[in-house]
């Protein structure tokens, strides 16, 4: 799927040449300033060798007030061709990503975090046209799930063909599942927390081998404000018997006032596990997991995508060009070490 | 560090051709057959795209007895040269790998599980400069500690850099320990499993990052049968003061019988975790954890190995020669999986 460029595509065996100019600090841009923008910002300045360009946003700029970065009009990207080495692409799955990702990969190397597993193939089709055409390096798909989780499975699955797969999701809160509940009739605010079912969660370590079922391995736990006049009992039916989101789970409803709402679910804390329970050729059992435990769902996502926003510039500068995902890069580039460094210490 | 070969050494994209011929199967052979040996043979099985080809052993062949693969003398390894594609080294790290690896990497793609830390750097030249030469793909210090542990360290420091990482072993048997308290007079067998402290596991993962020192994050627990007229006494005196194994640790001396031995302390389970505690930006706090709970060492470490084997074939395809660690090899390349397949169903 790779198109041949006139420009000078190089590979290397071990790469030493890659980790060399450490002093000469890769530029990154930030296109889209919510959240997880917000949270790209502040966690650049932890990786010594990323200079951050600014923010591009589709708001007024004026009206855009940063962590200190330069704030620039959405618009004005192309400007920057020349000046951004790696832009991080933080919009929605729903309706950003899939026109801008293929649009600025046109221009740019980019890094999003889509997370449509249904579009997943078209969208990685779609970028990978475009980076292909234009020489650019792209990954998609990164973050925490997609991303860490789906190399979990990755590894786990190729070691251990003999088994089953669980994932586990939260503590923590969905966006969705509290979206939903706050289009409710009578409600004021609601958080939902997606809460892993305890008891599946030590049958899985007990090599037991539970059927895998999502509406069995979590409980859905929802704190709602109401609005004056609601019906707390009609607003608790609704959201037990939405179809797709609660109707099937073990649901819990909390009613609690807009002073605690406050106090108490302001912060967006995430998590979960991905557990391989399987064994090998002599029956002993096995379980690999991989646990993650987060007090900012967006803080921890921005720190997946800038760590592999280093390993993008790697592979474009090694001229290894298209739409790549996480299975598609070797650990390595991810690194601030060096690979002398990495043998040595991290081996 | 990678020399020309006059082969053609070629490089894709997404290489989807690599994943096409999986009809014909990769021919393995493996060096060495102890108890790694032996469960590199029952668990190549398990992978529907392996052939083995046989057990190479350097004890007498007609006393070795397999689970089915066909035994040959490891003096005839070359007249193998043109049949096996991945050659799976089953030796020992203080004196087998580091002559074996770099002499077998001069006819042979190679995989070892060498673990030797302070010499790491040094067996990856020598491994290299073989393999370089010879046009070969080798991979070297796979396993679980050096291998999956070592690339957890890497994935979780270079998207966290602000925090602490841990390392705790167990439970499960040393073999170190086990023969150093063999060695004491009066001692008939004995086992010594390392186990983590759970106070500190526990603080590790309240944020609390207590100070790393491995001798305060694990308890050394021995089961130990005594020889006729031994004086227990002086038994557990000299384990719990022997330097660099015991001294300085919360030790446990169990004096058993040897049929109690056999019957409870027959197998040889593992496992550990890798914890980044670390924050971001924000002061947000974020906990990541590997975790392993084997039933049996070889078993797995054996699974890791033959993962990996593929990833070996793969490289070697793509001209990529020279010496490997696991820091090298992009997650797909472990993968029976098509690339498509990955992102449909792992992604």
């Amino acid at each position: 799927m790779l198109r041949k460029c006139s420009g000078s595509a190089r590979k290397g065996g071990r790469n030493a040449e890659l980790f060399l100019n450490t002093e000469v600090k890769m530029n990154i841009g930030i296109y889209g300033y919510g959240n997880l923008g917000k949270a790209l910002e502040r966690n650049c300045a932890l990786h010594s060798d990323y200079n951050l360009v600014g923010v591009f946003t589709r708001r007024n700029v004026s009206a855009v007030k940063t962590f200190g970065a330069p704030v620039y009009s959405a618009e004005s990207i192309l400007d920057f061709k020349d000046k951004i080495e790696v832009l991080i692409i933080a919009g929605g799955s729903a309706t950003d990503l899939p026109v801008m990702s293929p649009s600025l990969a046109e221009h740019f190397n980019i890094i999003d975090s889509f997370d449509t597993h249904p579009r997943m193939t078209e969208h990685l089709n779609n970028v990978n046209s475009s980076a292909v055409k234009s020489c650019h390096t792209a990954l998609i798909a990164t973050g925490w799930d997609p991303g860490l989780f789906s190399l979990a499975r990755v590894y786990m699955e190729s070691i251990l063909p003999q088994g089953n797969t669980y994932t586990f999701w939260g503590r923590g809160v969905s966006q969705g599942h509290s979206d939903a509940i706050r289009r409710i009739e009578g409600v004021a605010d609601a958080k939902q927390y997606t809460v892993p079912n305890l008891e599946v969660y030590k049958e899985v370590l007990s090599y037991k081998n539970p059927v895998t079922d999502a509406r069995k391995m979590h409980i859905r736990d929802c704190y709602v404000v109401l609005k004056d006049g609601a019906d707390a009992g009609e607003v608790e039916r609704k959201i037990k018997e939405m179809p797709n989101y609660f109707a099937g789970y073990e649901t819990y409803v909390h009613f609690i006032s807009m002073e605690e709402f406050k106090r108490e679910h302001s912060t967006i804390p995430h998590g979960g596990s991905v557990i391989r329970s399987a064994h090998s050729a002599d029956e002993s059992r096995h379980n690999v997991e991989f646990r993650l435990q987060l007090e900012s769902n967006p803080e921890f996502t921005s720190s997946v995508l800038l760590a592999y926003a280093r390993a993008v510039q790697r592979l474009y500068k090694e001229g290894d060009y298209g739409c790549k995902t996480v299975f598609d890069i070797a650990p390595k580039y991810l690194s601030e070490k060096s690979y002398e460094d990495l043998i040595a210490h991290s081996l």
